[in-house]
């Protein structure tokens, strides 16, 4: 299968430099990128105008929960712990595979939909997740979801399973947060990444009492704790990471661990605000998620991107107090690195072709004063025209081409009047 | 003209029910709002199968400036005093009625895309303006922009000229700031406001410095001024209301003030976060806007409506600190009633119809849990799927009927150009 996108405008990444030209696709991986009159010729199985329109490497959802689209605006009106306990764990319970299959295939809708090329996925019932992913064209990389109430014994049989079953699906090792899971278990999961020389992700500063919490029983923080455990011993990193304090800085600056914000959910369940600029100040590698639709309750990587970047100046009380194209990175190729998916960082001959094309006709985009920073600060969903992951053309003119998106809602909304 | 639009989902904004039947539409009026079985019958000039998507008033931007389309992502790197010292004044010196009426007419192309039925302008070059909505068919209420470097002499003229020329458009009264205007300036306006008992309009407690240079300069904040010197005594309202105290909270809902948040803008200039949830525990009229495209930068009031609503939550230190649809009747019903346009409020039979289709089969809707709790928190410009205006469809199945887009992003593209 190979593909000629001509007459585009080309955001590769590499730089803030927008191009014109062609991107050819061959199979799974770009074939060439640049101007159109050095692209090599020969057969296409098609040829796509697009019009001037922007083509750019697509949005990595480094944090997430996707089959937690069940939950969207279901329960409101609680903060994190009593959202957890009174409304998320006792329906959780209840899922069944099913569940975890049509929630998740609603979830990869929305994403594909909103250019997301790929998902950092932390929930259950993998073996459902997997099948929707494989059937979807969806890139989806696990993150373990281990916890005291259950995850650790299959832990490293998932790790194995999932990293060799198809080349859209991998998995990283990983826990749900210090305040949910015992030492022993943490020692365990350590084990385990020494075993493989792996990295290991998890919840991590989330809210101020959690963080309080860590110190009270362990006398330092999360951060400072896992280290200790050597759970960062091969990398990895942290979701949210609103709390952090100097010293974890440092430590996730040293060891380059990658600090994923998730500012929706943040905001949504009265977390706070995490220090953004201060992460970009420090050099610290940073990623972008959406969380779980239960918290967000989107999942747009354009809203995340564009709370990423205008709420360090209400922090820092100075305007653009972050440079909108760092966060642009780090909601590309940052998530893309975070969840071990080098190749799929950039527009450059030889990546994966998870590109997605946005719509220079839209007047948000106009007039062209500057395209990085009207992605972040005027876009939203309605600019993606098309999504393509791994040279699949997954979202064209409005419609989806390996998801029926009626028998998605439909079987959705059955199974929540069920669950309710 | 009579449509008929069947197989809704219909959300009147008079409760947050939401019902399921059929709307018709005659002329510039609402003829019929309930269930199918008891819709009129007669002839339709179309008839519209909404297919269960949803059916709801008309966004109101409550307070902007249309034309400064032309300095999106210009100039992002100033805070609120120098964006507007260095950046736009020196621009807004070489704007023609030319540039105007195409930068308006982009501003209105977004509006339009995005579900926003009215907006509240602040600009100059009115003529270009009226054009611009007379054309359109875009419903535009302009407020008054004097300040000291011009208007005072052409407000009252304006006043009612551009309360007569079309049902489309019409005219309040209103200047810039306390800090562009001088005492005298708004004595005399506050002339014009009695002689004609209107309300007034101006930006308000935008910054802290804006404040404090007030009470050096008055011994009084600008709401307080602002009253006693007698422009609130017809009813009127502000914008941005971020640096209120409790003084002009209790002025705000004596008089019966309207209250309009900027969100975006406030975060972009890192002005502050109004403190909205203290306005609605209050009972103060409130309403919602987009501010310029410059300082925001697009012009969405989903964005809006969504950072209403969340940013309390973290001003609060507690989730859900705002009920959702009292935003949403904000940005709907509130907007309407705080720039004069009362029968532009709701669905129902006699009022104008200024209505606009919501797309329930996006991800983002499903599953369906609660449809005002989702417009808030999920929803942004992608879920529009028409928008009509006193009756007429300007946009339907991504095309707009009364713009043409090509020809506004490539004059826009030119004029700009010139003007850098």
């Amino acid at each position: 299968m190979r593909i000629r996108l001509y007459n585009a405008r080309l955001l590769t990444m590499e730089s803030r430099e927008v191009t014109e030209g062609t991107l050819i696709v061959k199979n799974d991986l770009i074939e060439y990128i640049g101007c159109d009159a050095e692209a090599p010729a020969g057969d296409f199985d098609r040829e796509i105008d697009c019009k001037g329109n922007l083509l750019m490497p697509g949005l990595k959802d480094a944090h997430t929960h996707t089959a937690m689209t069940f939950a969207r605006s279901l329960a409101d009106q609680y903060s994190l712990d009593d959202w957890l306990h009174k409304a998320i764990f006792p329906l959780e319970a209840k899922l069944t595979a099913e569940h975890i299959y049509w929630f998740t295939k609603l979830g990869f809708a929305e994403y594909i939909r909103g250019g997301i090329t790929a998902c950092f996925d932390m929930y259950f019932q993998s073996e459902a997740v997997a099948k929707a992913a494989i059937e979807t064209g969806m890139r989806n990389v696990f993150c373990g979801s281990v916890n005291d109430y259950g995850g650790i014994d299959r832990l490293e049989e998932e790790y194995n399973h999932f990293n060799s079953i198809d080349p859209l699906v991998s998995y990283k090792l990983g826990f749900h947060a210090e305040y949910t899971t015992s030492e022993d278990i943490m020692k365990t999961i350590s084990d385990i990444a020494h075993k493989y020389k792996a990295p290991v992700y998890a919840h991590i500063s989330e809210t101020a009492s959690e963080v309080a919490g860590c110190k009270e029983r362990y006398g330092m923080t999360p951060a400072q704790l896992f280290d200790k455990l050597g759970l960062y011993d091969f990398g990895g990193g942290g979701f949210h990471c609103v709390w952090f304090d100097e010293k974890d800085m440092e430590l996730y600056k040293n060891k380059g661990l990658y600090a994923v914000f998730n500012a929706c959910s943040n905001l949504k369940l009265a977390s706070g605000i995490a220090p953004v600029s201060k992460f970009i100040e420090n050099n610290i590698n940073i990623a972008i998620g959406t969380d779980g639709a239960g918290s967000n309750n989107s999942l747009s990587m354009f809203r995340e991107m564009y709370l990423d970047t205008v709420l360090s100046n209400i922090a820092e009380e100075e305007a653009a107090a972050v440079d909108p194209f760092k966060i642009l990175k780090a909601g590309t190729s940052g998530g893309a690195y975070c969840m071990g998916l080098d190749d799929c960082d950039l527009l450059k001959a030889g990546k994966k072709a998870d590109i997605i094309m946005l719509d220079m006709r839209h007047p948000n985009m106009n007039p062209v004063n500057n395209i990085p920073a009207n992605i972040i600060y005027s876009c939203d969903v309605s600019s993606v025209l098309m999504t393509m992951i791994n040279g699949n053309i997954l979202f064209e003119n409005g419609e989806y081409t390996s998801l029926n998106i009626d028998e998605i809602n439909s079987r959705c909304a059955e199974l929540i009047k069920e669950l309710r």
